[in-house]
């Protein structure tokens, strides 16, 4: 644990001690969708366990899943039951919480197509199901959703929402607002053209679909679009903002995070990296691609639309976590949204106009030099800049980014974001990438190691009002699991080598860790059990991109394994073996 | 839990209080083969948990092993190392347990042949790995028996045993005496002729092989063999006592445990089945299958046997432990094996002489009446004989036996033998079977059902001396885990749906249990740790032939399945999953 101030900034931005809209539909005590709620905050009001005592949890129960893929996913808690989504096969399990053990209650098999494992491009993963009104949904990785019933687990309906054969793939956690389900693609190198849809909870018809490039009517951008800079201004800047048709197979797949503002009926979420990687191949700003959306979540017409990452020049996606919170800005309150973006830079956007108040970088990023507050463009360091046939040396952070779909979490208490990130970086060549339906569409040779330091994991305290890092923690591999905090001050995240740690939120001393059987990359919970006590549970099974070496049996002498990702980390499988299980723990 | 004095009978034989044999290598702390020592006891001295504290274990740390079949291996522990070798692929990896969190020190994959998973008959186990000298010894399903430096990981040296083609596999726990390893075969279910060999354990050179079938010279039968019954006195019974040439193809594979007598210089150990099941091929008494021989660990030469199953019907090996011991018997000290039998009869015999002293059902068993003790052999009851295209039911114990392979545990301050098994019946149709090299070689239907009163485990304490249960447990699942006995008097075993259970050694009340994330099918251990803790292990990962149904993705609607034992386990798949896990236990 390091203390680092390495990004302080005068403190323009004063936040406020309350969250906007920690949504908790079905109570304090339970943990109903991947992020806990609407917000993203990924905050738990429970504090039975504290700093005071955290040190005594013990395991409580475990549960094999069975699956030796990447489990990213949260376990969610509802209705005195656990529901646990795997990665492929898929499998929906609801263990009942109420009896000695956690013995199965049902469990779902959606049998997806064996084929959607060739065409995921980062491991087999999935990054949750969602609980509401006595449904669940998820999305299997053969691009379908599907509907449950809770108490029996009898599937409600299904619909086919991608094109396998494209190369079209699911893997994010769906969001309920209302009366409506929203999922997203997967597929981005595969020159997958993405889109965000919403689905009736009743019935699994699509209401709408908004595509993250093409015409504007494609992209459900009309006369209610306001977006703040003048470079997102214009008609069909989804087509003119691409050479010929290349925005038809122009990647802003949606397979990230979604955060919903019931006060300004808005959700917003993150579109994927234009595609292909070889930026040389689709000169213009790629719209709508790297970038965040504010939708009606209704109708889904763009409200306004901000671009991280202009003409990406490096998978920077922009499909990360969006914490809603209210932030205190020279005096006066505003609805922010807070997102670390894989660019390195760490956006406090105004959620009402999409305005950005401030970006600053919270890892060692040489890619961009700034953030132009006045254009909302980055400045593009031009010595970075991907070549082809000519290898570009150190470029920081790599092609997963500062961080990657890592979850962070937001304490209201200590007004801190608490973010798991990797410190990596690489040496690039562009190269001509070809489309072939169906295959990979990159274009680029990378070699990633770690950043300065020689750390390739970082957990890190981040104050976003004063942007600056108030305390870290360095991990030998990236810290690829997901945050959560709680009221009693204590935050969870896990190693990829199978460290679950409980660290005091004010200080970053870590007071608790216990280890597990495989890595995490899984997102921590916790609930009250009607047994009245508090658990915190993850998922245990290492995988997903940085993990792909061990749950693909990868071999690192090969530079393009994991598009790159898995020669780094030719240590881990010494450390970490596969295997999905779920590790719960309260104190005795 | 129930005390049952179902098999009461006149004390004739008063145990003495003290063990003969329970060598310990490598210190009391250690546990450095799967039964701990060479008497087969599973009792270790260790007594900090006892039944004052067992309440309070919680788990210290877990270890996924990345596979997924059935986990029946012990874990070992020597020279501050946790070492433990998994089902098919059998790697064997190494856990540093003076680290925090045990990291691997080094895993070891032997690469057995693919082909070997289609030619074990009931999942791919492996029952574990033994630690002599600095070296570690197992075997690999492929049938080759490797040596490995357990400092290093490296391999010392490896040997093919046996002919993949043919059936042959291995899965069985070496035993090292002296400067020898010995190891026996698997394959009864494809015809294979079964061995027990001796390997140096420098190079890997076999000292002796001795066959289960055959004339007299392979058998190492000679001038020294004194077999207490006359029925197993005559020349190349091994060959005299089948039809033709069907000692060829007449199984007596070694696959289960070996126990050795230093004082006497004697190893002992069961042969299996003969093949096939269908007896009516097989007129004769079938030597030497279904029995045990006794035979000087220095040249192999057998000097005595016993044949539990005479011209076996049932599939009863004769594989299952021999627990050593001293044993007063009408006043005086007698040297003692006792042996539950698949038949479901505890035997207790001289170990010196090859004299059954007792032979009583621990469980209900209907095909064999009783055991003429003067003759040595079982009294058939005919109406449940086998028979070609006629279905006979209501067959008690089933073809896995009153109990299989899952080894029982002896406490010398207790005088009990704690015993996992099944309370299984089945119907059955013989029919005929062909041989063809390499493929199932069985010429049985059977349809196998819970025993009477509708549980189908047990786990029981059983006095030898006296020859009644003091006390039993019922469990829906068979109790396919190993014991363990401490001084502490308390006495560990797991469940086939993930129940790890701590037990009153004299009382059989359930002090402590704990949920894992699969079903139980390994041995638990227990060592003390390099802190001076002492630690409770077991791997979890259900399988097994009793668990194939999970391991192997079994369809229960396969009457076939599993040699008939998928569908009375219809079941267990919704209350287990798939998943290798070593857990381990401590007092915090």
């Amino acid at each position: 644990m390091q203390s680092s101030f390495l990004h302080a900034a005068a403190a323009m931005l004063v936040l406020t001690g309350a969250l906007a809209h920690a949504a908790t539909p079905t109570g304090a005590d339970e943990w109903p969708m991947p992020a806990r709620d609407h917000a993203s905050t990924r905050y738990s009001p429970l504090k039975d366990v504290d700093t005071t005592d955290v040190a005594d949890l013990q395991v409580s129960f475990t549960f094999s899943t069975g699956v030796l893929r990447g489990h990213e996913a949260a376990p969610i808690v509802a209705d005195g039951t656990m529901f646990i989504v795997t990665p492929y096969p898929n499998y929906l399990y609801a263990l009942d919480l109420g009896q000695p053990g956690a013995p199965v209650k049902w469990v779902f098999k959606p049998n997806p197509k064996p084929a959607s494992q060739g065409v995921a491009c980062c491991d087999l993963v999935n990054r949750g199901v969602v609980y509401a009104d006595g449904r669940l949904f998820f999305n299997t990785l053969d691009a379908q959703t599907i509907a449950v019933d809770a108490k029996t687990g009898k599937e409600i309906w299904r619909r086919q929402m991608g094109d396998l054969n494209r190369g079209e793939t699911m893997t994010m956690a769906p969001l309920v607002v209302k009366d409506k389900v929203l999922v997203g693609n997967s597929g981005g190198e595969f020159g997958v053209r993405g889109w965000l849809a919403a689905l009736d909870v009743r019935t699994g018809r699509i209401r709408w679909r908004a595509w993250s490039t093409g015409p504007d009517s494609d992209v459900l951008i009309g006369a209610r679009f306001r977006p703040f800079y003048a470079g997102d201004r214009g008609q069909d800047l989804g087509v003119h903002s691409w050479p010929g048709d290349a925005w038809q197979r122009g990647g802003g797949t949606v397979w990230g995070w979604i955060s919903y503002d019931p006060e300004l009926n808005l959700v917003y979420y993150g579109t994927a990296n234009p595609g292909p990687w070889n930026a040389d191949q689709r000169p213009g700003d790629n719209k709508w691609t790297a970038g965040i959306f504010a939708r009606d979540a209704d109708s889904g017409e763009a409200r306004w639309f901000y671009q991280f990452n202009p003409h990406d020049l490096y998978d920077y996606d922009g499909v990360n976590e969006n914490v809603l919170m209210d932030m205190n800005v020279d005096g006066r309150t505003r609805k922010v949204l807070a997102h670390p973006d894989r660019n390195g830079y760490l956006y406090v956007i105004d959620r009402q106009s999409g305005e950005v108040l401030s970006a600053k970088p919270f890892v060692h990023v040489n890619t961009i030099s700034s953030v132009d507050l006045k254009t909302g463009r980055p400045n593009y360091v031009a010595s970075r800049k991907p070549e082809v046939n000519k290898v570009v040396r150190d470029i920081c952070p790599h092609a997963a980014g500062g961080k990657d779909w890592q979850p962070s979490a937001f304490s209201p208490q200590t007004r801190l974001l608490y973010i798991p990130h990797q410190n990596m970086c690489q040496d690039e060549e562009a190269v001509s990438a070809n489309y072939i339906a169906g295959t990979p569409y990159v274009g680029a040779n990378v070699r990633m190691y770690a950043g300065p330091g020689g750390y390739r994991g970082v957990f890190q305290a981040w104050d976003p009002a004063t942007q600056r890092t108030v305390w870290e923690i360095h991990e030998k591999f990236p810290v690829w699991s997901g945050a959560l905090v709680t009221a009693g001050n204590v935050v969870f995240y896990g190693t990829m080598d199978g460290w679950f740690k409980a660290v005091d939120a004010r200080t970053g001393e870590v007071l608790w860790k216990h280890k597990v059987g495989s890595g995490i990359v899984g997102q921590p919970i916790t609930y009250r059990g009607p047994d009245g006590r508090q658990y915190v549970a993850v998922m245990a099974g290492v995988g997903g991109w940085a993990g792909a070496i061990v749950a693909g049996d990868l071999d690192p002498r090969d530079a393009s394994a994991a598009t790159g990702f898995a020669q780094p980390m030719a240590d881990l499988p010494s450390q970490s073996n596969k295997g999905g299980t779920v590790y719960v723990f309260a104190v005795p």
